[in-house]
């Protein structure tokens, strides 16, 4: 659960982080080395690695508490999800005029996957 | 045009930002005082109001440089609006199915607004 937490934070406020925290992050979270494996790879003693991981996961709790990108986002996923599930309903409707804006409802819904 | 970008931009990121650096931005951007009145404000040099300003307006860029919030979630706006527009007008179709989804829509936009 906090694994998931933490890779969720790191995909909205990763690209604030420094390259070393950004490093050191996915590492540790994506690659699911040991804090020993990082700091054999990156030449520091395993301490400083906990330390460093420490401090990221602090800084994007921070992040998250003053600006709350992650849970705008999920409400908002949670709605785009909902409007895309009545639009399909809609557009096999037999009148054309709502068939033709429900697709046109879908196509706006799609751009924002890119 | 550059005031309206910064503060834009401050809307999305000043909660990452100093509370010092929040401070004279607001002074500067949203209250429009001059340099030295700010200065004379703190208690400190036009020169370090200056200097402050200056990073901060980097800082803000280089946030949405690494992020890209405001891009994307202007995009997002454009979006919803037209989606909006068009659940308005499929509001009023003579099939109640269609009318009653459209305003199950409306609601789910309505409830992104808060």
């Amino acid at each position: 659960m906090e694994a998931l937490e933490m890779t969720l934070l790191f995909d909205y406020y990763g690209g604030l982080l420094t390259d070393k925290q950004r490093q050191c992050f996915d590492m540790r979270y994506n690659q699911d080395l040991s804090l020993g494996e990082i700091a054999l790879d990156l030449g520091v003693s395993r301490q400083a690695v906990c330390d460093n991981l420490t401090r990221t996961e602090a800084l994007l709790r921070k992040m998250e508490a003053n600006v709350g990108y992650v849970s705008k986002d999920l409400k908002l996923r949670k709605v785009l999800s909902s409007l895309e599930a009545e639009a399909r309903q809609l557009a096999g409707h037999s009148d054309s005029d709502v068939c033709r804006m429900a697709q046109h409802m879908l196509q706006s819904l799609d751009s924002l996957k890119e």
